[in-house]
């Protein structure tokens, strides 16, 4: 008899269905795709966004849900807005920040305060006014820094090449104290490459698959630096979304930190071959490294998500392929709300 | 032959005098005692020390030096002044921070403002407007948390267990990356119990065997936690000063972190009796641990200062004991400005 796993005992709208659910970063990607998911489970969902710039807020991201949720343009670093919007909740999805690598660098400053200072800003707020909530926190990979060896898993060296990866690092490890110390429930899932519908278009700095994609549906060249043998592992947001659902619904991933993965390696090159593929246009060219890129560069990456797997029965669903066709034909219907004429470059 | 150490062919004298040195937290407990010894070496000096309250700053501290040091009264997270204030330089100390275990769990934002905030503002201000500069950083044992083997080397697991530690972890995490992406010239010393004269005695947040010596010079009750049986590692404070002078002195310490050490442990309990007997008052009583800081006990602590002395020369001269009468024998004759009637509570 096959052993029964976490998914197939565990209903998402038995948890989540009449509960009150915070989302912060709500209107970026994966906040934006999770409110989507959640209202559908019948939840009562507020997003608080402070549409920093450049970092993937975007109003069309909740096009088709705008009646059925609360939102709050307002920043997380405001201490008493926060205490107030964490008052009452059952559960927290704490997506503020996943900024860029690159932008790390150019403003070390800003990803400091978003991705370290505002979710001690939330931890705290959760401590002194709603200590049983429970706390997703987005952490990365970038928290690994160079992989020293594959597939990667949670014990694996935490060693950040990046200020990115170690305000991240930093972040996640206020959380586990805050567990530790404060009995608060919170999780952290240490995110892989993440595509999908709703990812920001503008520009290339969360990420290249997006990038890839928008320059493949454009008919343009997908710049593959050096051979592109390096491996990623990819993830599609719905099985992120539903990893995040799981993270939060039970007690035994209090306190702990585990690997997302695809499942699967895929090298850069064979990435843009197949975003080539599923959009019937674009071409590769192969350029040199970008030193700046160059010295942030953390080799190949693979996760091994048999922990969070064994713990929550989640498995990454949706086929590398698969998400690509659903994020092309996403794109394909609303492009101009990304990029492009018509699109707003505010957002 | 014996093979000579760094300290035998390093002068400071050499290396200091005459150059530019930036103290940060220059009228605290360490950065005051290093002020004292570069301006014998002849540096040109200048302080810099935000004066927050609770953190050690006293204008005490360089009574003796006042009208040979620069003195400036600002805040590093003052972008402009910093950048003002690191050109040209070519030693930069930056010892802003230090605040205590348990304060920066009651206030985590200003910890993470203090010790990972500010560098960063500093490191900042360094790539932009003085490249060449060294910097110090002062690391804590609290990086490494609870410890699992004895005595600590450089490559014990880094789990710190309460903020401080999270966020000195992040800012030297960030120093050595400076270093990779940048070139900068950083060093972390890996700092333990150190103490001595101009530390601040108003409060016991800032380690215990100050405030025991303030008890004792009271003939009060020295409250030892359980048995007092946990290993602690002192460094008295002008080995503290000689280790951060050599750390900063040649390139082989460049983008590297290294731990210091008293090269011994002493009891708890045996540290507050040779306090007793270096006052020759005051009386041990031992009493339950208070749970707050059962928390974030991290257990015994040793350190391996094997690695900075084989790099640098450095070892401890001052014995524990002649540490404890030469700091007993300052604030015999400084009392009232750190404590007592007479001592500005301001202050």
């Amino acid at each position: 008899m096959r052993r029964k796993t976490r998914r197939e005992t565990i209903d998402p709208a038995e948890v989540y269905g009449g509960r009150s659910v915070l989302i912060t970063g709500g209107l970026g990607f994966i906040g934006s795709s999770l409110a989507h998911r959640l209202v559908e489970l019948g939840a009562v969902v507020d997003l608080v966004d402070a549409m920093v710039p450049n970092c993937g807020g975007n109003p069309f991201n909740i096009d088709r849900i705008r009646d059925r949720v609360g939102v709050h343009i307002a920043d997380i670093d405001d201490r008493e807005m926060t205490e107030t919007m964490v008052r009452g909740r059952d559960f927290i999805f704490d997506l503020v920040g996943h900024v860029s690598h690159i932008d790390s660098l150019t403003d070390p400053q800003l990803d400091l305060r978003i991705n370290c200072r505002c979710p001690l800003v939330l931890l705290e707020a959760c401590r002194k006014h709603n200590p049983s909530a429970a706390v997703l926190f987005a952490g990365t990979r970038g928290q690994y820094g160079r992989t020293v060896k594959l597939p990667v898993t949670e014990s694996h060296p935490l060693r950040p090449i990046d200020v990115n990866g170690v305000n991240k690092l930093a972040s996640e490890m206020h959380h586990l104290l805050y567990h530790r110390l404060y009995g608060l429930r919170v999780c952290s899932l240490r995110l892989t490459n993440t595509f999908g519908p709703r990812h920001i278009m503008k520009h290339s700095r969360q990420g290249f698959l997006n990038w890839f994609i928008r320059l493949a549906m454009d008919d343009e060249t997908l710049p593959v630096y050096g051979e592109g043998s390096q491996l990623r592992d990819f993830n599609y947001v719905d099985d992120v979304v539903e990893a995040m659902l799981l993270a939060l619904a039970g007690e035994e991933t209090s306190g702990r930190a585990f690997n997302l993965g695809g499942g699967r390696a895929v090298s850069l090159l064979d990435s843009a071959r197949a975003v080539v593929a599923a959009c019937g246009s674009g071409r590769i060219q192969h350029v040199p490294y970008p030193p700046e890129k160059q010295a942030i560069e953390v080799g190949d990456y693979w996760a091994d998500h048999g922990l969070f797997t064994s713990v929550t029965g989640w498995q990454p669903v949706v086929p590398f392929e698969e998400g690509l066709r659903r994020t092309v034909a996403f794109y394909r219907d609303h492009r101009e709300h990304y990029w492009g004429p018509g699109h707003d470059p505010a957002v």
